[in-house]
């Protein structure tokens, strides 16, 4: 079986916690006494997962990077959720979709941000296009403090008929573009919704544009260039997640 | 005199379109042609500023790291802003204050991404204490997309006394904490206010809590621990601009 090794504080701890990954076995540098690591060891034993104690420089190795915060774990590959699944888990709730699409959104750290944010305003899922978009390795996973663990994340292979299999499911696109002239805070934004985010350089590709049902801005001042692409992110899904609340 | 070296395509061309510091020379690798480039080196023309091109090798060894994008200029140190002056800048305006006050924020990268939000929302000034906190670097001026270059920031010795004078001129102090009970979404952010945010690690502090106005919490949803704080300023700040745009 394909397995993978993801490490820090936050992936290993969530991924244990979430229980949507086989844990194989957890690898520890114990050369610091620490609350986190305590933490994780003993949810470690409590789930029965094999425990390694191992020196930093066999950590470094079997990581391929020094930032595992002396602690990582070898699991099954990341759950992906088939869009299909996605559709009927929120029919089955609520039924009002919350869904974030992400376009051209190449870094590994933009993507892990814009994670961490959707999951703590409650997104039902997450979509990412097959090309032109980080995937969710064990670097997102960290980039997200451990919330790609818990997040409903689907890959598609074409974004334009995921848009329009969506609006089939009543749900409206909404895509967010700094050139707009209407302002996100004009959108109703409280019904069954996709934003659709693109990345720092480029934004959302156009053929994907032409698929949203409204393209709204983030109004900015001052004279430079834009809001970071997670901050962005971050403004407009708390937005929807504002109006959400208040209805 | 004292000079300093920043570098990047946005802080470089920030610091000579601001025209808040001097601009001794700057260096350019010129291996690749870049529309970017192209664009620093007009301004550059056009402000009779030296050019030296470099090779890569040297502009790494003057830098100090290879994230300068082939770019870089020697400048005079960052321009602080009085916080005398602060105030008087801003009852000369339409005399309704947005400050931002920032306690323990330690990381580079996150002073950078909240002063590059700050910018876009048209805060009238950043606080920073001298100690606990991270302090205007070309890292951060790098980190800020080159915002840094166009805000006003001051730097105190006492935050709880900075507190204090602000709430003789009329400021309302508003604190973030993720404990607090009364949603950022409750509060009347319409007046003059100084918005205090704490680090990632630590909040803030508990004597600078202690002399906040008002506490807020950003609500969130989900399993995990928190938004990441350049995550949770953009919030905080764009609720802000929202109800002044209103008003």
């Amino acid at each position: 079986m394909k397995t993978e090794i993801i490490y820090g504080m936050h992936p290993v701890y969530e991924a244990m916690s979430a229980r949507r990954r086989q844990v194989f076995a957890i690898y520890l540098v114990k050369e610091k006494k620490s609350g986190r690591l305590a933490r994780i060891e003993s949810l470690a034993d409590s789930s029965r997962v094999l425990q390694h104690v191992v020196g930093l420089e066999e950590l470094n190795a079997l990581v391929g990077t020094a930032e595992h915060q002396g602690v990582a774990a070898r699991v099954s590959p990341y759950p992906l959720t088939e869009f299909s699944d996605l559709l009927q888990t929120v029919q089955a709730g609520d039924g009002k979709f919350f869904l974030l699409m992400l376009d051209n959104i190449v870094d590994p750290q933009n993507l892990g941000a814009v994670i961490r944010t959707a999951l703590c305003v409650g997104v039902d899922g997450v979509i990412l296009p097959k090309d032109r978009c980080a995937s969710p390795t064990p670097a997102v996973s960290k980039a997200s403090a451990g919330a790609l663990e818990h997040i409903r994340l689907t890959r598609v292979t074409n974004m334009v008929q995921t848009m329009q299999h969506c609006k089939r499911a009543g749900i409206w696109i909404i895509g967010l573009q700094r050139e707009a002239t209407l302002s996100i805070y004009s959108g109703d934004l409280t019904g069954s919704i996709a934003i659709v985010l693109g990345g720092e350089q480029k934004g959302i590709r156009p053929l994907v544009q032409r698929n949203c049902d409204f393209i709204f801005s983030i109004p900015q001042r001052g004279p430079v260039d834009s809001l970071n692409a997670s901050a962005a992110a971050a403004v407009a899904m708390y937005e929807a997640f504002r109006q959400r609340q208040k209805g």
